[in-house]
């Protein structure tokens, strides 16, 4: 088949620049902790990026009536985020801090699609820009899959209706009656918002600039890097804890809800159908642990297990990553809740992973009528969510991509199990990955990370990663002999 | 809401005069082998139950144009499963080879539903009388599952069709153009001589008539009982393992099918849709656990390697659980496929369980479709399952069914887990009952057992095999408010 290659390079050559920009933050932080060598890797990757994207997207003529097909918009948005990845990585190579490109590309990827698993295995040994760039990541990758393609792609004169498709996370995009370029204004706004306000909050628990940032960007982007080997448990700090917890949660909320709540519409932000369900189970799993933690006595008393079960809750739903306890060892049952919360992910339109409450509640709803079907085999029996009626392409559509993902998991876990692995650390950095969370269970656990796999294991996640980002079947697509076939 | 009692009485004295006839087999052979207290045990179950039942089903009046409703059907079934599992329990605690009636009952459940899971710490310690019933079950199991309800209950005055619906196993009752009484005759036929087949070639192989009839039992019924602690793999025979192997395979081909061939419609029989995957899936499943164990010397030459590949493959694909080596020992890669093959399961209309080829295979189809639509978003693309058209309501319920397995499967997992179990354990104990199978891994893995459940869990796992069995929505629908619900 034949694709547009004017808007293609044009992206791409927009997505070096804004990288390339972005690197400048990571450097005046070097600069200002004396890391010289640092600062100059920083301006190294920076400097040339920013210029050969502009010259190269300058150059690239985009005819004014282009039509970009769905195919083009695929694979626009799937190379963005592999390269992006790519040239994020280049820092850590040159620096020395990360020698290894799979490793460096790994960790970049793991940034930029909001996972947090890391193949670090002394993260603190680290120089504090590059821990600063390793966190920033997640940040602009959670703006990222809210708003770039939103707002960039159509200031490139590429219609953004089709390339939204590829990357809006959920179901079905709330129709929102402003422009796309306004969505995006608002979404960066309240995505900023939120993000001085975590920083602020989490300073005036004693953080410095510095810790307040970085594990900012690892909360509202959900991704779950730190600079502690311990993560957010290095503080031990039963205010930190609830600061963090409360804004993952928030930062696994569908983002156009927030705007529906600063419009004054109070009663209709707690109305939504997803919003609800998503606290429920955020609710209940937070109960189930810690009843289970109690009974099993592991905190002691009741707030301290409270305390534990919600910010792990809270970490793992919106598939961030955070850990203030070695989960790993608690009881099987709570980690089977773990499990199931990873596969579950956040609200759709937020900057969270996994399949998404949304689809969650659909697939039940499914169930639920076939159920009622084989007692009424006559009945007809509307789909609803909330006060919207789901068609019946929506739920094929909900049912063939709650597949896609368990046949991809699986299939991904028998290459993964290839390795000298035991089937619960295969299965758990699977889904950890796919799902855009980081920690798993085993070899992989809160405490350990995924430094002994292969090279090849260390790509396959990577790739799943960014398939996870992006609602697998962007990347997927790029894999199968129809994207590739002309007359098709 | 209002159940029929009429139909529901009569079928179940129907299965209380069947079960207790059945009985008479065994007792005769307690009686050859002098196992004179056992012969009495099943003598005292066997004559009040064939007098109670005849009595009660002679009295019960159903009038001739009864109706039966869908929700009457479904609860004949889910019943008439759960009391048979009791009755055929009895021998095992009145003789005091299980002295508890929760692991009795397991036992039976777990053969009339032909899994093959087991309780039994020592089973060969058991007398030969019991072993016989204990592996018989397996046998009425495999008939039962096939035809008894589609020739029994039209036999009792009630309309089978509705009944079917519930028992049936697949997607879709191949449309044969005789009657079911017919049906059920000719499946009588091909099942009893398909295990006369079987039990003279392992007599061949050197095996007693006992053994024999147990081994048979075991594999066409795709239980997977036997009378040793090292199963199958007690004889170390290359020529028992290739007898039981292939009966497995045939086993857990759909039955309808075994009639076109008998026909001499030989070409038809081998275009069929299912039965092309099912011979695909268990090939390349062979071929990749030879190869993985050749890589890592397991067996050291090819043919060993081959051997017990494609005897585990069989076993696990049919459901059967016939075990010829430690599989748990086996590499991760080998030990993921085979939870594969669990999950997936054999063919629809076959004594086998799991999700069912058929479904398997419309789901790869469901995903490949979603892929296609996202590229071309106004395509048409009609589902066909060989030269048939698979509907959107066919479709539907198959992606609610297997949507629903996966749901029941998580819950299960949950709640086992609250034991103090590793996950593997928890997650192939369910899966391993659910579909049908018996041994899982880790602490139920083929040379271990489920004796170590509490009661509770036993309980649960039980009825986790009856509605495995009977398709999911039978017993399911028995614990939703929706079936209990008078208005509706």
């Amino acid at each position: 088949m034949v694709l547009h290659r004017g808007p293609i390079i044009k992206v791409l050559s927009a997505v070096t620049v804004v990288v390339g920009t972005a690197m400048l933050l990571p450097m005046l932080v070097s600069l200002y902790y004396g890391e010289r060598s640092e600062a100059v890797a920083f301006l190294l990757c920076s400097g040339p990026m920013i210029a050969m994207g502009y010259f190269v997207g300058k150059r690239t003529v985009v005819p004014e009536r282009s039509i970009i097909r769905a195919r083009d918009g695929f694979f626009i948005v799937g190379t963005a985020w592999l390269v992006m990845s790519l040239l994020g990585a280049l820092p850590f190579v040159l620096s020395g801090s990360i020698p290894r490109l799979i490793d460096a590309y790994f960790e970049t990827a793991s940034g930029f699609t909001t996972t947090g698993a890391s193949i670090l295995t002394d993260i603190e040994s680290l120089p504090r820009g590059m821990l600063f760039w390793r966190s920033f990541t997640h940040w602009l990758g959670g703006m990222g899959i809210l708003v770039l393609t939103v707002a960039l792609l159509p200031m490139l004169g590429i219609g953004g209706q089709k390339i939204m498709r590829a990357e809006t996370t959920g179901p079905t995009m709330d129709k929102i009656s402003f422009t796309i370029n306004d969505t995006a204004k608002i979404l960066y706004k309240i995505y900023a918002g939120m993000s001085l306000l975590q920083i602020s909050l989490l300073m005036l628990g004693g953080l410095t600039l510095y810790d307040a940032s970085v594990h900012t960007f690892g909360t509202v982007g959900t991704g779950g890097f730190s600079n502690y080997a311990a993560s957010v448990g290095a503080y031990d700090s039963f205010y930190v804890d609830m600061v963090i917890g409360f804004f993952m949660i928030a930062a696994g909320v569908n983002f156009t809800l927030y705007h529906t709540l600063l419009s004054g519409k109070v009663r209709q932000f707690f109305q939504d159908f997803e919003l609800k369900y998503y606290l429920m189970i955020v609710g209940c799993s937070t109960f189930f642990i810690t009843a289970v933690l109690l009974w099993k006595d592991f905190y002691g008393n009741p707030i301290e297990s409270f305390r534990y079960a919600f910010f792990q809750v809270a970490s793992i739903i919106t598939t961030t990553g955070f850990a203030t306890a070695d989960f790993d060892l608690w009881p099987a049952s709570c980690k089977m809740i773990l499990l199931f919360l990873m596969i579950v992910g956040a609200c759709a339109s937020s900057t969270g992973g996994g399949i998404k409450v949304i689809r969650t509640a659909l697939v039940f709803k499914l169930i639920k009528r076939g159920a009622y079907r084989r007692l009424h085999p006559n009945a007809v029996i509307p789909m609803r969510a909330g006060d919207r009626n789901m068609g019946p392409e929506v739920m094929s559509g909900v049912a063939g991509f709650v597949l896609l993902y368990i046949f991809t998991t699986m299939i991904s876990i028998l290459l993964i199990s290839l390795e000298n692995v035991d089937l619960i650390t295969a299965i758990s950095s699977v889904v950890a990955c796919i799902s855009n969370i980081g920690p798993g269970f085993e070899m992989v656990g809160p405490t350990l990370n995924y430094s002994f796999y292969s090279g090849a294991s260390k790509m396959l996640l990577s790739l799943l990663m960014i398939a996870g980002r992006l609602e697998l079947f962007t990347i997927i697509l790029l894999f199968t002999p129809v994207f590739w076939n002309r007359n098709k």
